[in-house]
């Protein structure tokens, strides 16, 4: 078997199926493939009778932690030598699946911000929008700040007024609403001071590429990075390959 | 464990990434969830480093079986406990994956079949429209003749100058070019006698989605129709497990 060949990412899907089959997508349009040969082999795990996620973040409901590390086995099991977390609000509970994977996961985190440093190294204050779960659970403000950069937030009347009905319209597919309502949530962390701004769900950037030019700072898609993070790996491993 | 937990569909990728993320997506589309929990359970094996399929069907090439029944195992191994192959060209070794599987894999002609039967149970001769790997494959012939229909195909002409322009215009996201030329095919099938078509591959349904209206006979889409096959079988699981 060639080295290509054993090579593997294992995908955890997210919690909603939609975002698994968003981040594929965008593992396939960010792959430079002249044929089907040439895109990242995968195995994925999509199984959402899994406990609700903000659920047990927000109001201590029962854990997700259990079903999620069921899942990382199963992918390590078919040979997953690398993995990759397909929901934002799972990184919670990176750490300990992490542990589990025995293979590198790579973090949306950290894939969102190698973007950031790309496209505007200049850029210290940044803003994070997302669920409610996902900003309450903290690892984006941690982990940004272990890179040296200020996590900007939603205030709480703009989270409830544009940043979750902007996510619930593009759940229904009202996407000029959403589209408006995301502006406003980004033109708010904007007057916050936020130099750019992480679209931290899946929803966000499907609202946003309906006018890409309405924000006026830079916007980073996570679910895109990671899936470039994961391209980038596969074409390093398939360069190391050749003799 | 409840027995919903312990049910979970095994996807074979297709030989393109694409076709495997469409099945995907059509598989939730096609699930009437009320909420994240209720979708199908998946685990999803999409390797594209495999001997090219049409290759091994139409010149002799390596087979792409041994590559295909190792991913079969890892389905198996994950705990599927039914399969599909999200691939139509696949379903020429459909009898042999079927041995290795130990489950039961719902087959794609099966499910087009069940489609044309509740759209118009009148129909006994059908045409058939797919790459011409899948049409030298005969499956597709011999299966509905199993099931008492006449498969109409796309004469030499017709396939070269309309059916793969058609596929490749998908390919490169030439929509109109792609409907005007898929329409063409469809209406040859219909001088042909055709009184109903089963779209047998990945691109031809992205093509007629532009004008639903522009073919006189009832198409059906036979990947939506293997996903409407997966979804009838979770729900009957689901049901099944109520006390």
């Amino acid at each position: 078997m060639s080295r290509d060949a054993a090579d593997l990412l294992g995908v955890l899907g997210g919690m909603g199926p939609l975002a698994t089959v968003d981040f594929m997508r965008k593992l396939v349009d960010e792959t430079p493939a002249a044929g089907d040969a040439e895109h990242v082999p995968v195995v994925v795990y999509s199984v959402p009778q899994v406990p609700d996620r903000p659920g047990a973040i927000l109001r201590g409901g029962p854990s997700p932690l259990p079903a999620m590390a069921a899942g990382v086995r199963v992918l390590r099991a078919a040979g997953a030598t690398r993995m990759a977390i397909a929901c934002n609000t799972a990184h919670y509970w990176y750490e300990a699946l992490a542990r589990e994977a025995g293979v590198p996961i790579a973090h949306i985190v950290d894939a969102a911000y190698e973007e950031l440093a790309a496209q505007c190294p200049a850029a210290r204050r940044v803003g994070v929008i997302g669920t409610t779960g996902t900003i309450v659970a903290g690892f984006y403000q941690d982990r940004l700040a272990a890179h040296g950069l200020q996590a900007v937030l939603s205030t709480e009347s703009d989270q409830n007024e544009y940043v979750l009905p902007a996510i619930a319209a593009v759940k229904r597919n009202d996407l000029p609403r959403a589209q408006a309502l995301a502006v406003r949530a980004c033109n708010g962390l904007n007057a916050s001071g936020a130099q750019a701004i992480i679209l931290a769900c899946t929803e966000l950037p499907v609202a946003l590429d309906q006018d890409a030019g309405a924000v006026t700072v830079p916007c980073v898609d996570a679910t895109r990075a990671l899936a470039r993070s994961c391209v980038r790996w596969w074409l390093g491993r398939a360069a190391a390959a050749r003799p």
